[in-house]
């Protein structure tokens, strides 16, 4: 079992680094959301699309399970979406996102974003060939989540704590859920966020923009 | 991959026929209670326990990738309590259960409470011997879950729809995931809930009972 599920990883590591280069070559920045289910990362993306859809062409590939429930809320905002629907899987794979951007054919220069399977534990094994890993917590799930989940916590290059509009309903420590997420990794950003009031995402558009700049510094590095 | 996976799953299976034929003949009731990370499944084990407690035992087995969190506030209820760590593990197999039985000891009548990973994908697959799977689904996580993680919810006999205190801060609507719920599973029962509050865990409790009366009519069946 160990061996094939290392034989399963090393082929999606290959494709990953295809995808990879694919995306540099055309200068697209793609982030990977991961999360538990219901954290908010549709309405992330949907009021992201509208803030910053203006500037540069945004392109959306969709993972779940079952429905296309999450394209069709991003296909209302104009931005082009692909559904990939994982059946029985728990996460998106490098080869999913490969053949959805044959689909979806985003513009050089173009922000791609991969909204995977809500689950905080497989995603954070397969690499899609993405920039960076965003790892969106709901505050109304608990602090205590980074350390119970740490691989997907670590795997993350920023966490978004959403849904900070709830806290006066809730007994959630922010600080204590910070010391968690920088306990298992002391390299992330965390950004206290809420889709529904818009606190705290210029502080989100911003770390976009910087990956924006490295991708640019890394084109052929 | 595909045929890796079915020997993995039949091997679970063999494993977990043996756990429910221990539990039967000891009169045990075992729920294995599923939802995404941050439901309200240790919450709602320490409420039931402090109701129900004084009229049976009441065992926990608690699963996680990592932490002893959960085990250490079951533990303070006072109620034998065993965590299992799955590591990279994203569900809970019938032989760690197995194993957690020999630790945990639980006597005859007992109830015994096993908290899965947070996840609402894998655990789906993975029998553990119980005699019904409880999924508990927080309202602040949207009410299309029960339609994009479709597997789940079918596998459950109940569906527990917690942290309804939160309805008032929320575009939730409970009709809706009822339905939803219903579309995928009509045989589950569907009931609204609140830990902090308390309401509507008196049905729930009244559900616990009907299981204890089923399994003692299926000693011998």
């Amino acid at each position: 079992m160990v061996r094939l599920e290392t034989a399963v990883l090393a082929k999606n590591d290959a494709l990953a680094e295809r995808n990879r280069a694919w995306l540099a070559g055309r200068q697209i920045l793609a982030l990977n959301l991961v999360s538990s289910p219901g954290s908010g990362k549709t309405s992330l993306l949907e009021r992201t699309i509208r803030d910053l859809g203006a500037d540069r062409q945004i392109a959306v590939i969709e993972g779940d399970q079952q429905t296309t429930f999450d394209a069709e809320r991003i296909r209302a905002t104009g931005a082009p979406t692909v559904q990939v629907n994982t059946g029985a899987g728990c996460h998106l794979e490098a080869d999913m996102v490969w053949e959805a951007f044959k689909v979806l054919r985003p513009e050089s220069g173009a922000l791609v974003l991969i909204e995977n399977v809500g689950n905080l534990v497989c995603p954070a094994l397969f690499d899609l060939g993405e920039a960076a890993k965003v790892a969106v917590l709901s505050v109304t799930e608990g602090e205590d989540k980074p350390a119970k989940y740490p691989h997907m916590f670590q795997a993350s290059s920023l966490i978004l704590l959403n849904k900070i509009d709830l806290l006066p309903h809730l007994s959630f420590d922010l600080d204590r859920c910070v010391g968690y997420a920088r306990d298992v990794n002391p390299d992330a950003e965390v950004l206290p966020i809420s889709v529904t009031t818009g606190d705290g995402l210029d502080r989100w558009y911003e770390w976009i923009g910087r990956q924006m700049e490295e991708l640019a510094d890394r084109a052929f590095a």
